[in-house]
């Protein structure tokens, strides 16, 4: 039996997405547990929106769903163990922190940097958009935090996280968080188990085909 | 310690909704495994969507959310051990099986016959708003059919349809299905465990707080 690589789960999300804060938060564990590797994959939901003819969140244009939203986070953060705040400005603007992450997408650092610009933004109602509110978090992971930001803020990265969000867009991304699993997409926080099953799975065929 | 009355779970639900589909065929079965009583609610979708803007159902409004529905809806069946056939017409419109569960609302055949009516749309793709479909699903219940159909096609049961829609629009009810658990609102098939756990929980409280 050869080794066997690890299966891919594709997590689609965006820092001002509340259900993003739930996957963000648990992804990392839950995948370790079923042995799933995560490719992580920020993007931008508000050029989705307008694509789909929509001015901003669905949550903000209608009001009912709004309204029945913040219900349930507060009931879906206490099933889950994790902190909450309604935050006073919805949906922030997550485009620095995007970049960062997509600049650190395969680095070791990404899961932890990830839930702390969550936390800024669902526990602490803090601007995750500000070079000095993501810089301390970056220093306390141990990265050299300017180079990061200056090259999270030049042309190259920019590109990058368009072209990524076009690819969302050309995938059949209509919000986030969002999971594939090779050819199957997987909508909300609430399908990230199901989509972690077929992703071991997946996996287990694999290795036994290879034996 | 005196008799403990049943908790109450409200289940509001429409026939032409394919995730009812869902909630219809579990909940009978999972409200009684956790000792939880099911007050059933048709409403009509339709009068709903057109107050909050929309001419139909957000999955034909919005192409992509659509096409990612039917894909969810194959894997959730698979899921819950239930039969599937995507409807060649979509969403049906459900009006006199929804007459006819309000008048059966607290009738012991309720469950039965919401089954039977929700398997015809989306595993035998028929047309469900034709007396001569729930005809013999109303005879092999035993019941008698000519009469139900009669009451159910009568302008007493027409008003309060309207009414009952009306009063789901007035909660804010955006959706289907929706769970009540005292003002507690829950949207979505993926919510109905939330909803039993909360009015199980309830339940116990309740008796405790009676010894």
């Amino acid at each position: 039996m050869t080794a066997n690589p690890s299966p891919d789960i594709e997590f689609w999300f965006e820092f001002g997405s509340n259900y993003s804060y739930l996957s963000v938060m648990r992804i990392e564990d839950v995948a370790q547990r079923c042995g799933v590797n995560v490719a992580w994959k920020p993007f931008l939901l508000g050029p989705i929106f307008r694509a789909l003819g929509m001015e901003t969140s669905p949550f903000i244009l209608q009001k009912e769903k709004g309204a029945y939203m913040w219900q349930d986070m507060v009931r879906q953060c206490r099933k889950y163990g994790l902190r909450w705040t309604k935050p006073s400005t919805f949906p922030r603007l997550g485009v620095l922190p995007a970049r960062i992450a997509l600049l650190g997408a395969d680095q070791p650092w990404i899961a932890a940097f990830c839930r702390q610009v969550m936390e800024l933004n669902f526990v602490l109602d803090q601007d995750i958009n500000q070079p000095e509110r993501l810089e301390p978090i970056l220093s306390a992971l141990g990265l050299p935090s300017v180079d990061i930001l200056d090259q999270a803020q030049a042309e190259p990265i920019r590109t990058r996280l368009r072209e990524q969000t076009d690819e969302a867009r050309a995938r059949g991304i209509f919000g986030a968080p969002t999971f594939f699993v090779g050819a199957e997409m997987f909508w909300g926080n609430d399908r990230l188990d199901d989509a972690l099953l077929l992703a071991s799975e997946t996996s287990r065929e694999g290795a036994v085909a290879r034996r």
